[in-house]
């Protein structure tokens, strides 16, 4: 844990402010934890930080492929703090099973160390937005999933099959993912599916 | 340039779509310009994208802390944007003197050939955030400045003087940027102002 400086600022609630600050001190480090994924250039993995800031954007970019009606700014900031949890828990690779069991309870923990960082009313609202995220409940969390699932298969592609290949991913497996993205837009549903096909007539997926 | 994948999504503006995704590839470069200050934790220098998101945090989180009314959704878009024009203008350091005298017209340049990459209306949308932010006359642009200004003063204490002790700042030229944080928000400014005070006693400044 990194302390924030031992100063006082005049004029606010100090208490609440080294709350804050330890927080923000603390989600620093999601810039080292590192996905699977390459950047889209391929010259390295792509860590946890940078990827929610595409995904912020990409999400504010495709907004008009949400249902109507759906609340891009909480979108947004939905993804700002979904990934914060892997600070503790680590990225787990989405078609890894194995770690998949255990990556919940991994999760649960992170939540329950992190977001209290903050003053009480902040931590609950960043655990709230984990949460919706999580269930996927709303059209708000099933679209931010669906950029969220999208962005990989983009790196992937432009990376010539990428983690696809080099951990070998059916097809199949594959599929199942675009169908989460077929439920948070249709639009970006069909794109992936257009993508995946390709990817597939290119040899991307084990057999 | 990086084009998207030639495939054809049905039920979709394939055009526009394609449009988007030049403009979200090429965005991905971001994550490759690196600024001059460290991660809080000193392992290494920060790149810009993940930067970007660290400020859309820190902005939700420090919202109490803009004057009333500041439309917090519009600064955290304005933070997803304002830093893209870097990936070819580059990372200019706040105290770069001789650099600063060309930042503006590279900046422009970058603009000009980035935002377009959009369809028109998201590429006016896009350029009108950009330019909000650099002329810092609304609320949102001022409040969205100071979190950016705040970023690195944290980094670098926690650095023990971090970009202030290598490269040779005196308080004074703090000072000037410490200005900035208080004309958007007058507590970050007072705590940046205590901040300032301590480091200086730590002797993080160049006399």
């Amino acid at each position: 844990m990194t302390e924030p400086a031992p100063v006082f600022a005049s004029g606010v609630d100090n208490e609440r402010l080294n709350a804050q600050l330890r927080f923000l001190l603390e989600a620093d480090k999601l810039k080292r934890v590192l996905r699977r994924n390459l950047l889209v250039d391929g010259s390295r993995r792509e860590n946890s930080a940078e990827h929610s800031w595409h995904l912020a954007l990409s999400a504010r970019t495709f907004a008009e492929y949400a249902p109507e009606g759906t609340d891009i700014d909480r979108v947004t900031e939905m993804l700002v703090v979904h990934d914060i949890v892997e600070i503790d828990a680590g990225d787990t690779f989405v078609f890894d099973q194995v770690n998949a069991e255990t990556q919940a309870e991994r999760e649960r923990a992170a939540a329950d160390r992190l977001f209290p960082l903050l003053p009480e009313d902040q931590a609950a609202r960043a655990r709230e937005l984990w949460e919706e995220f999580e269930a996927g409940a709303t059209p708000e969390a099933r679209f931010a999933r669906a950029v969220d699932r999208l962005a990989p298969m983009l790196a992937n592609w432009h990376n010539e099959g990428g983690t696809w290949l080099r951990f070998g991913v059916t097809r199949t497996e594959v599929m199942a993912k675009v169908k989460l993205i077929s439920e948070g837009s249709e639009a970006l549903g069909s794109y992936a599916t257009a993508l995946v096909d390709d990817a597939d007539r290119r040899g991307y997926f084990r057999n």
